[in-house]
């Protein structure tokens, strides 16, 4: 447990600059740094600590290793009328996203429906930066990521799957921000049974076995030992169906082969991306009205929320609250920046 | 619970039998019979008793009362290149699915990827005969469907989605039959649920509440109470992304909307249809060889399961062992067939 004077109360420009700094210093280009720190600053400001600074040493670790290439050029390649394949160059997934996306949109508004697979890249999983975008053009985006091997398939007890999350992204009408959810495959997102250890803190049961295939409530127990799929054997599919879309589909690795790659640097796997994008005004012109309608049902009763809520409701207050890091992250973050 | 004596067995053709002269005589043409008679007939032979002969007397009263067209001309709409879109005329799914499929097929082999819609149509919410036949023509298949409103939103305790069940199918190479899941949003289907009333068995704890909100364990509380998603928040997300998908895509009704319009009848309810459909060749040349590494990989730890695996075993076991229908069922639709 952490005592207020064990954090350091920054602004979002300072965790760019943060980010930034130390990715640079590491061995990032600048497109590359460029494009993680946006993903950190949007991870800090939406409250998703786990994918936050959190998450710098180790990139810079993976860095330094030669793990990822910091100066990454991704190749993209449009021939298929309804694909874009991007090939990531051992780089940093959120650059290749970012140069594939705009091709993605263009093919989804002429056909109806596209779809984008990364391969060759190490992807942080997570993905509402790469969909909400999608949805802030107009389309419905739903993608998923493979990871390291961490979660068993049904009636197992050691790790195939990743945690392999899932996102899907849909725009809203009246300037509202779009529906975004992001979830693991997973009970408990990797990221969050990390900052638990760190923190010395018990998780629920359920959530994962140790090593010998026993219920704990250890979370360092369970990252040496395998997570659970949620709700049972459906959640189990769910994260086989990923592994398939997200690496089959893309040639990109599966989970228990970047496992198998995988050095303890605590950097990002590199695995397989998926992304679809669907231009709902071409299936039909109703759609938003539509959505709204179903929205307020959801809504009509106490107690319901939409998923992804609780991170607009973090976006609007971290531009004048500001963000909280721990003071020993945020020291270790400098000390990179500072001894390059 | 049923003794052995108060069930019939017969075989599949006179499964086929049975169900194509039930809906005859209801009213519907042979298109639309022999569609519906062939989702019953796989039902039934892959051992998935709640969408096999036991919704026959529910279809043949839905057509009786004329709130499903037995005449239905599906219409097919292939102007976009990425879209097919159907409206099924009011008539069940099963021939508007068959309508649409060569055409979803073609496109998806064209461009990588393609949709397939279906509204003002009634599905039985058994989404494996759509998907198997895409994955069988060397396609991947993902599908969903909306039905009526029987499932809480997270946080509610109050029906707003249908159990929104969808599908995932794939081609295997060697001969070997496509690997397909199928699985509701809910943590139980809703036709095991009313099997388990009719027979009188209890449901286990998590899978409902009763109509004041309350946990219960008796299958009829529910059927008149509300259904829980599968895996809490997680499942719930999903149940939404399929009333979004399946229904604001295609202009179908939502769930709650189609409970406001069904009648007590127990014929399917009226809602929307999403089928995806991705040529595996188009994006990665090696995908099968990719995925059956994964399977091995899956299967090599004891207690381990491909999805879809226990329906594959019943479906070789079909032809020769026949098919036991509890006789009460069995003479309910003698009684439609020589009544009319």
């Amino acid at each position: 447990m952490q005592a207020e004077a064990d954090s350091v109360t920054i602004s979002l420009d300072e965790v760019r600059e943060l980010a930034l700094g130390a990715l640079t210093v590491s061995g990032a280009d600048h497109d590359n740094a460029e494009a993680v720190a946006d993903v950190v600053v949007q991870a800090e400001r939406d409250g998703c600590a786990s994918h936050g600074l959190f998450r710098i040493p180790g990139y810079c670790a993976s860095l330094k290793s030669g793990r990822i290439n910091g100066n990454a050029v991704p190749r993209v390649d449009t021939a298929r009328p309804g694909i874009v394949r991007i090939d990531g160059d051992n780089g940093f997934a959120p650059l290749a996203v970012k140069r594939g996306r705009p091709f993605l949109i263009e093919k989804a508004r002429r056909s109806g429906i596209a779809a984008l697979t990364i391969c060759q890249s190490a992807h942080f999983a997570a993905l509402w930066p790469d969909t909400e975008p999608i949805a802030d053009a107009g389309l419905v985006a739903v993608s998923f990521v493979n990871s390291r091997s961490t979660v068993a398939p049904a009636g197992g007890k050691k790790p195939v799957f990743g945690t392999n999350p899932m996102s899907f992204a849909i725009p809203r009408g009246d300037g509202k921000p779009p529906m975004v959810f992001d979830q693991a495959s997973s009970v408990m997102a990797r990221g969050e049974i990390m900052i638990a250890a760190r923190e010395g803190k018990a998780i629920p049961e359920g959530v994962g076995l140790d090593r010998q295939g026993r219920p704990t409530t250890d979370p360092a127990a369970v990252l040496d030992g395998v997570q659970l799929a949620f709700g049972g054997y459906k959640g189990a599919s769910i994260a086989m169906m990923v592994e398939i879309l997200a690496a089959g589909l893309s040639g990109g690795e599966f989970s228990f082969e970047a496992a198998d790659n995988y050095t303890a640097d605590n950097g990002p796997s590199k695995a397989g991306h998926l992304i679809i994008a669907l231009d709902p005004q071409l299936f039909h012109d109703q759609f938003s009205d539509r959505v709204e309608l179903l929205f307020r049902t959801m809504l009509a009763e106490n107690g319901t929320r939409l998923p992804g809520d609780r991170r607009l409701q973090y976006r609007q207050r971290t531009p004048i609250e500001c963000v909280s890091i721990p003071r020993p992250l945020y020291e270790e973050i400098m000390a990179i920046v500072s001894r390059g």
